[in-house]
């Protein structure tokens, strides 16, 4: 007998764990809607044509690729065989791959849909990704990504937007978090003006070790890199701003003065944090220069949001992209969009013990079963309080009561009613409450109205 | 320019579709929830060992495999690859495939959680499965599932608590149906009195027809397929009993008289009529012993769902099975469940023109752009309206007011509010209904007050 499993970097999810999850979603879901944010869902099936080539040579990699139906060795590329080429072999036997993120769907969609949409167009999506990276902790094969883009506007008010959504999750969930932002022209700009664009990638990506390695090393990598003394010089006053965000800016302008692209970021910058200043946000914000996530991919803005609480690296992140639907011909379209961890958040709420111990979804009443007469005697009641939207049930079984108990307990259900014969001769029940251990009799057609008294 | 497109038999779900799915999605959730299930998730991929052979070697071939990742060819089959075996060749390079259906990953979850699991259990599941079927008009190669199952428990008021789950989706649906009702049990029997149990699957076939061939050509099968004139006038009467279902079953018992286990069908269906006297229920429930579906797997109940307003076939369907977890090693433990055809449902509610038309979670209001400082005017308020849970938007770019009131239209906004500058003189909003096409002028702090009225 083969003992079940199932495969690596997957997970079930018991009913403890999705009562979690889905008040994680359901956040989530709530808050993009208050933004007028519309919900969309693509197959989880994309043509390999969609996903290859997306994602850089390590990203077609990691795809999971779908075996073709019926005869497909028909079309079998006999020399990719004989020559052990496994992915050159793949495409020929393959047509169809999982889907890999939600945002080469979400550009496939906008374009293949462009004529229904009407611009700008507001889409959240909530939907599982698959990548056959080596799990580890904390990494799978299978996870749930939360997206929300606008694409169709360069207005520096959908930034915002995304802002306080992502304030609106954080402090619905109770998480203190701190909301990075950077823009993207900025880290041109510092390239600029040392006359070295080309070397923008690795100048960031040494900025963006600060914190781990230090001043010192991260100057020896600019120099390695190809830096002279000169360059380093000017680059350095830029990591080492002080100060309030308007302040850094302030500075920024000054030092990077000479670089047209520079001042525009700063102004794109600027104006954030005067929209902000309209409104009530209640995470800390930080502009943070050494914020380089997604830099091949991003052309302004870019967010990260880290934990205050716990040590757990990215919670969401996102950022403006100027021409996302251009690989699937439809151009100068400008996005803008973020996504939330939820794993990690989950980890993060785990840890700090802050998920909601009271749920109002989950069954709250157990009717004891003596007997098939005891039964029949509960059933209308049963359906009273369900009625009433109150999540009950009977035990099918009419076993042992102290196993029925035992259900009770381990399922967590607050109020468990015994209905036995004398119940039924009174026409009352006797109702338990699990939680402080105490117990009353009611009469039964009282007991919605005394049940939670 | 690749122009993009999905995979054949797969969909895309715009916004005013999900919002329509959704609703369905919800109410069959709800009324899960309200019933005391719980749910779990289970991974798209499970392993092949799961999912082979469950299905019959038609479902094997309807299986989605999914390559193995990295160098697969390593372990190729070269025989099999010779011989242009494909399916052979398939288990060389895949180990995984995608859910077929809800069933068989929640057997599988069961027997491998079954020490952390609480019997009875009483899961739900609304998640998407696979099939390569030929895709056709309303068939899909991914759709969406929504089952609930009580395992672990032989009690029939399990029976009656899907009957009333059924019962309560459809009527939150505001669709009328006929829930139909048979026993595998009384099958049986019927073979049994003509001492042919080996035709049981034959008969049944045939007597499923009955609606659609009518009496003639149902006999004429029966006789086909090994009756003899004698057995066929035993069962004849079955077929025409007409009546209240508590009669039909009362004529059954005569019939069937000298059939233990249709004596023992017959019993479980008259508690289970029973017990639904204690409880209101507002669909149709008939007995219908032409009702077959499933026969190689369900052992007791059989329950089938039909719209009485649109002729689409079966929207909900289930019954009992007494031992599915036994093929990965639990033996002798019982279940019961449905599985609601969401997509089906679908069609029948946009048929009969039914999805409701008021959403409390759709886009409500919506500020026009005037230009920057008209836009920060209007965002404090915006503000206050979310924070009263309305969901609301402000158009993000400036743009031509007649643009930005199409945009409202085409999204169904109800209320657009307009504030340019003589709005910013006096603090006020001019709010426009679109549905009745009329304006009237608000002071910006009453707006929230003011807009409803």
């Amino acid at each position: 007998m083969q003992k079940p499993s199932i495969p690596k970097g997957t997970r079930d999810f018991s009913p403890a764990e999705m009562q979690k999850r889905d008040y994680i979603f359901n956040t989530i879901r709530n808050v993009f809607k208050l933004y007028g944010f519309q919900s969309i869902e693509t197959p989880a099936m994309e043509t390999l044509n969609t996903l290859l080539g997306k994602y850089g040579d390590e990203g077609d990699k990691l795809l999971f690729k779908i075996l073709n139906s019926g005869d497909f060795l028909k079309k079998a590329d006999n020399e990719a065989y004989s020559n052990i080429d496994s992915p050159k072999f793949a495409n020929s036997v393959s047509e169809k791959g999982l889907r890999y993120d939600l945002t080469v769907p979400f550009a496939r969609y906008v374009v293949q849909n462009r004529n229904n949409i009407t611009f700008p167009f507001k889409r959240y999506q909530i939907q599982p990704v698959w990548r056959a990276d080596r799990p580890q902790k904390g990494r799978f094969r299978e996870f749930y990504q939360c997206d929300a883009d606008v694409i169709g506007s360069n207005s520096l008010l959908n930034e915002l937007e995304l802002i306080q959504i992502i304030d609106g999750v954080f402090d619905k969930l109770n998480l203190n978090i701190d909301i990075k932002l950077n823009n993207r022209k900025i880290l041109s700009g510092i390239a600029e003006i040392i006359g070295k664009p080309e070397l923008l990638i690795p100048i960031t990506v040494a900025i963006d070790k600060l914190d781990k390695i230090g001043e010192e090393k991260v100057m020896q990598e600019l120099s390695d890199k190809g830096l002279n003394n000169k360059d380093i010089e000017t680059i350095r006053p830029v990591l080492f701003l002080k100060g309030k965000n308007e302040e850094i800016l302030k500075s920024l302008r000054d030092v990077l003065a000479k670089s047209e692209i520079a001042l525009s970021g700063i102004e794109e910058m600027e104006e954030i944090f005067a929209l902000i200043s309209n409104v009530s946000v209640k995470a800390k914000i930080s502009l943070d220069l050494t914020l380089a996530r997604g830099l091949n991919y991003y052309t302004g803005t870019i967010i990260e949001v880290q934990s205050l609480e716990a040590n757990i690296g990215s919670i969401c992140g996102g950022g403006r992209y100027d021409d996302l639907t251009g690989i699937f011909g439809l151009k100068d379209v400008s996005g803008v969009g973020i996504s939330f961890g939820a794993d990690r958040i989950y980890e993060v709420i785990k840890e700090l013990n802050k998920f909601p111990t009271d749920n109002t979804e989950s069954l709250a009443i157990m009717f004891t079963n003596f007997g098939k007469q005891e039964a029949k005697y509960c059933l209308p009641y049963l359906n009273q309080l369900r009625h009433s939207n109150i999540p009950a049930m009977i035990f099918p079984d009419s076993i042992k009561i102290s196993k029925q108990l035992d259900y009770a307990n381990k399922n967590n259900i607050p109020f468990v009613i015994l209905a036995g014969e004398s119940e039924m001769q009174n026409q009352t029940f006797t109702v338990k409450n699990m939680i402080e251990g105490t117990q009353k009799s009611v009469l039964a057609n009282d007991l919605l109205t005394n049940l939670y008294k």
